[in-house]
């Protein structure tokens, strides 16, 4: 737990200050709720002379930030709170606060990183956005880092189907590149922007490898599309394997060096994707998309994916009741993720039918047996 | 052991029944010699009724072709025979004979095979015609099926800077496609066109999938350029890995279905391969090309690959005596083919040079300590 004076502070201090000083309270006192107070009093014991000078700044710097969200001007989300991605939170190093544009939820979704060159060639291009779009179409949350190239295909796809994540290796206020300010717009109606950094902070060159570490924290998995061996994407596949989350790679022509760093991420072992439902199976799950039942077949009819005559949805549904995603996964024991796509195929076959609020149900007229 | 008779009497049997019959043959009596009179008796013991009435037609058809061997108008290498080589007597089903056009040594040197698709992309073209040179540039002798696409690219490369071998799907008088001629004959001129099939054989279907054993037979491994899920390469694949030989593909974009089945093999374990240098680590080789030394600075400064200071080839010549291949295996200990790969660097670097009779030695004005 971490209250918001502390976390903002936390937020404020350069690099990767913030992050290692709630990490370093996590190893001594993982339970303890962690105020700016005590954090002073920790750091007073524990710091040099330098990180307390630094973090008495920071406390500074916070003192307007905490004003704008007092007064509803900013959002932010904050280690340990409700609306932090539990994901996010299990990785080694998470960011003491996320300052965000958009839907919180949104994080929490099942969440797949779309990664990939900022020049990358138009079939590269291709390839990112229908992969973000046929796994936005699965219930997906696409993550990326809304620079150009992939990242922007990716985002795209994404929108195409569904909703998109944009992790900034800069502070909100300043979008960059600077000509996907319109693109982050459409991005926050449906999903969300986010930075670990304070809202002014400008895209300095050592900002994105830590942002890396977000955007793979998000997700599940992380696929990377035409990535040289010099690529940052490679740095955001790091990640991802040190965070336990899947790894992918999205093979290319061995003309040339574009593809160098993908090619050696499949070698390591990396699942080699093409497909969206490549990507599905690379992370155990083994789902179709179903064909809408065609005229004189009725829904009951037909199967979806393995879950074969009795689906455990349409069983917990079979009241008529509508349910929220919590209670379908208590009632179904699957995990959101498999819930979550099952459910798209439901919706998707006219099965199921999804009520204001996130909830589920069976049609009014029930075609379902 | 197969005597000459036999052996034309085998092949000219049709489909698979030749390459079965001495399969049967060898299954019962390794290590006997096997004469057409021999032959003629086991299957008078042993086979169907119509088996014997195609072998006596065999043995008919199989004449002229004898006579045309006796007068040296044409060449064969007999299973059992010095010439056949070791690699492909090893396959569960060597074919009893190969006609032969070229260099028969060609055959018993390290082949690395490279097959693809026959309407590959320019790209494709590219990758295969660059692995082959650059391989054919390590001393490897390249063999792929003399089809168009990525067949007469691998041939083409590998022209550019060695040998290389085409196995036909048809008999040695009927080169298919028919424009590739010309290609054939400039292969002979180093390197050599086989088939298993008498010499007027049609290019029919059924002959190509048979054809593809011999191909990845005679290699220490397959590469795959650009296959996808039906295409024939996956079976020359397949062969190899029956064979116990390395299969490597090299991937290409993920848009489109072109390169699913190379996609597919990777999945499956096969090694992804983009450089010659990959495909040498894949079977288990680490060389990498050496530059001629720079003016000014002698060989003996430079190292070859990871062999540093005492060069088991350099002391094995150092009396200056000429070697021949076998001489140096047995004085240094290395395998054929991490032999003459290491020569062509010592050649390519002037340490050392090859002497008429296909011998090696250190150059006249030693250049080497």
């Amino acid at each position: 737990m971490l209250d918001l004076p502390a976390a903002v502070a936390l937020s404020v201090l350069p690099g990767a200050q913030g992050a290692n000083l709630l990490r370093a309270f996590l190893a001594r006192s993982p339970a303890a709720p962690l105020s700016a107070f005590r954090l002073a009093a920790e750091l007073e014991e524990a710091c040099p002379h330098r990180a307390r000078l630094s973090l008495a700044r920071a406390a500074e710097a916070a003192a307007p930030l905490l004003d704008d969200l007092a007064a509803g001007r900013r959002r932010a989300i904050v280690f340990g709170g409700e609306a932090y991605p539990p994901r996010l939170a299990a990785i080694p190093d998470p960011p003491p606060l996320l300052w965000i544009n958009g839907d919180a939820a949104s994080l929490a979704q099942p969440v797949i990183a779309i990664v990939g060159s900022r020049y990358a060639t138009p079939s590269s291009l291709d390839v990112a956005r229908a992969l973000a779009r046929d796994l936005a179409g699965f219930g997906f949350v696409i993550a990326s880092g809304l620079a150009r190239g992939v990242d922007e295909a990716a985002h795209r796809g994404a929108l195409d189907a569904g909703a998109t994540v944009g992790v900034l290796g800069c502070g909100l206020d300043r979008i960059y590149p600077p000509e996907h300010g319109p693109l982050a717009q459409v991005i926050v109606a449906s999903g969300a922007i986010v930075s670990e950094l304070p809202p002014s902070a400008e895209p300095k060159p050592e900002h994105f490898p830590r942002r890396n570490r977000i955007i793979s924290g998000l997700a599940l998995g992380v696929v990377v599309v035409e990535a040289s061996l010099k690529s940052g994407s490679l740095i955001t596949a790091r990640c991802a394997a040190d965070q336990g989350r899947e790894v992918m790679a999205v093979p290319g022509t061995a003309l040339g060096l574009r593809h160098r760093g993908s090619h050696s991420l499949i070698r390591d072992g990396a699942a080699l994707v093409e497909t969206a439902e490549d990507v599905l199976a690379a992370l155990g799950l083994a789902l179709r998309p179903v064909a809408p039942p065609p005229t004189g077949e009725t829904a009951g009819d037909r199967h979806v994916g393995q879950t074969a005559t009795v689906d455990p949805i349409l069983a917990a549904l079979d009241g008529g009741e509508a349910l929220s995603l919590g209670r379908l996964e208590a009632a179904t024991g699957l995990s959101t993720v498999e819930l979550l796509a099952l459910l798209t195929l439901h919706e998707i076959a006219g099965r199921i039918v999804r009520v204001p609020g996130g909830a589920f149900r069976t049609p009014p007229t029930p075609v379902v047996r």
